[in-house]
């Protein structure tokens, strides 16, 4: 054993995996048994249940209903140590991952890093127009909306006040649309009776989406369905409409203006730095082209997945940002370190298995589409419920945000209304 | 109706509360079929249930699990209305209460404002030892409890490492004592397992009481009983150690240091600055002696309740700043306040029924004391669970709460263990 490569520690082979979103996760997972050093580093102590993110936005969940710690997680996993911290930059010469003021050295790198808000090069929007991707995201966008209705009843311009009571989400795919529908039942349903000077059930809530359809993903009858149903929950929905400024004062798009009090940003994603990282090229959303097998081409051993990559299908289609490319992907990458690890053949390049996709609008309307097989409506939105509380990392949260949403269906209230 | 004075609007009495605490919340409750205006005036959109703040601050249960709306809770009552807004003063000539550039007129007005952290007039101990009071206050504690642990694993010098595991708890009252056992779990069983480098069991848990016991109002052998039970969590307990200095570097008490990582401030509480507002005089700890029917002697129609009053028992003893005495004054108030406006006479003086106290250490001992009954250990646990569960504001929050509670009692987890 004395001759091993200096790179590995105790001849150990040291993979080192950056996030612990869904790929991250599942690469550790599939390396569980594997004779190799795992080291994760994320900047936050918890993994997120992303999907579900927009109900802690909205106030019908708490951030512990949809995060759990890393650390927990990986508990019995006896070759994985968790590091908190923010990584700042990749040497792939020396072979290590910049931390800060710490270098932690790898053989095997795995950048599961994800994707961050995008303006499209408007930054200046950013404060005006949030984006919905971390706790602290969500908590920060609860506040902005609980407050908007605290100040409107505070207000006695009418003109004001209206504004106060108008929000506009940016962006028609899943997290615009659930963000639209949960905002306009909460106004119309959570708040209706809760204030004494203004009527919440007056609220103003429009989607602005660039494309020609909402759900751009979904097929035609779907999205028709999605935008009916936000419709009938009282939001205004403009499709075709590019914004063209986010300010304080609200949202302009097509030379129209909508004076408004909240901006929810729901449009457009960036990867998170990884190019910059490796020094490698980026398509414009910032992501890295990989092979086959994931990895960076000409950088052996380092593999980029999730959002962060840009991974195309037979037909030169590029994989969606969506939960079940990265969960897959993370298996593969874990399933092939793995076989390396072990002096095996590569398995087969990797190719993903459509898990169909979902959406809701508010308490009673659903999407579902499993290509052949596609659903709306009532039993949609079931459906989208038992699967969501499903994939909870465990029973706890499961039986929680199971109670949160039976009582949230009976008695319309929001269970974490909190302005902190 | 055309000749009513001038601070009366449209000819009812306008009532005006601060704070939406457990006496404001009573107040206004006891008001709900008065023929008056009720306003009640809070910093916070959300009513807190206190006795359960250490339990956010230990991660075992969210912010929201033990907090509600005020507007939802008083949505029903008509007659009241609310007031996002903090209260600057109290214009006792002309009858009305500052917020900020706002001034809200009252006929009677009933100050409910509670108590904040006092340092003993060292305030710059408060960024090295922070108390908990509100929600963001336990949400910091959290973060840096769950932080030491992280930044431990993280250290490879061993003092600092030791320095970093080390709590120091400063008040032996009910929150110490609940601190002090929680996070001596936490560390040994709920975070034992968790990490690499470190072993949380070894993590050093010190409660320093100045005086000569625990639990100071409880009787001696309960007392004694908390003082065994927490030395059996591996809690070490300095009784008679006053504290003459808190720092970054950790807690100095009678010439002895301990190097302390996070330091938990359970010692000293002051009132809100109500005798600043009125410009009376107050006690040491600033709170206004209320005469026997809660008025402020010398300000007809303003009463002061909860921990902001000192109100003497007929032995003359200062009743505790618990919530059982603010919610009776409340009640007290809202229905004196209720006979006036309807030109009754005054009830007869206000006089606590003692509510007995509680208080736990850790999963499997409390203390109960009713006077006459007293209990100790694994019954006045459970009982204090009960009760607990009990009093929080709706069906909802008390099964999320047993799940909670359930779930850390079956598994040793901690529901909430996010670092935001």
């Amino acid at each position: 054993m004395g001759d091993e490569p200096e790179t590995k520690l105790n001849g150990v082979l040291r993979v080192v995996i950056v996030g612990a979103g869904f790929g991250g996760l599942e690469t550790a997972a599939a390396l569980s048994r594997s004779p190799v050093n795992v080291t994760i580093i994320d900047r936050k102590n918890h993994h997120l249940f992303q999907p579900l993110l927009y109900q802690v936005a909205t106030a019908a969940l708490s951030p512990a209903d949809i995060a759990w710690p890393i650390r927990r997680i990986l508990r019995r996993q006896e070759n994985v140590q968790i590091l908190l911290g923010e990584v700042t930059g990749v040497d792939s010469d020396r072979r290590e991952v910049i931390v800060g003021e710490k270098r932690i050295p790898f053989d095997t790198l795995v950048l599961a890093s994800g994707a961050t808000h995008s303006w499209f090069g408007h930054d200046e929007w950013a404060p005006h127009a949030p984006g919905l991707k971390t706790i602290a995201d969500a908590v920060e966008m609860r506040r902005r909306i609980l407050m908007a209705f605290e100040n409107a009843e505070m207000e006695d311009n009418p003109t004001e006040r209206d504004r106060l009571l108008t929000f506009v989400i940016v962006g028609g795919g899943p997290t615009g649309v659930e963000m639209a529908g949960s905002i306009a039942e909460l106004a119309r349903r959570a708040l209706a009776t809760d204030f004494r000077h203004i009527d919440p059930r007056r609220t103003r809530v429009t989607l602005v989406e660039a494309g020609p359809k909402l759900l751009p993903s979904f097929p035609e009858p779907l999205s028709d369905y999605a935008r009916l149903a936000l419709e009938k929950l009282g939001v205004e929905v403009r499709l075709g409409s590019a914004v063209t400024d986010c300010a304080a004062s609200g949202v302009s798009f097509d030379g129209a203006h909508i004076a408004a009090g909240t901006i929810v940003w729901a449009a457009g994603v960036a990867a998170s730095p990884v190019a910059t990282w490796l020094n490698v090229s980026a398509d414009r959303a910032g992501r890295i082209e990989v092979s086959p097998h994931l990895e960076v081409p000409g950088l052996a051993g380092v593999f980029v997945i999730g959002d962060a990559a840009l991974c195309k299908n037979d037909q030169g289609i590029a994989l969606p940002g969506v939960a079940p490319v990265a969960k897959q992907q993370g298996q593969f990458a874990g399933l092939l370190i793995d076989a390396r690890a072990r002096g095996r053949k590569d398995p087969g390049p990797f190719r993903y298995r459509d898990a169909g996709q979902l959406a809701t609008i508010g308490r009673r309307a659903g999407v579902v589409d499993f290509g052949r097989i596609r659903f709306k409506g009532w039993l949609a939105w079931w459906f989208w419920g038992i699967v969501h509380i499903f994939f909870l990392i465990n029973l706890r949260s499961r039986l929680i945000v199971a109670i949160h949403w039976l009582w949230s269906y009976l008695t319309f209230d929001r269970g974490a209304r909190l302005i902190t």
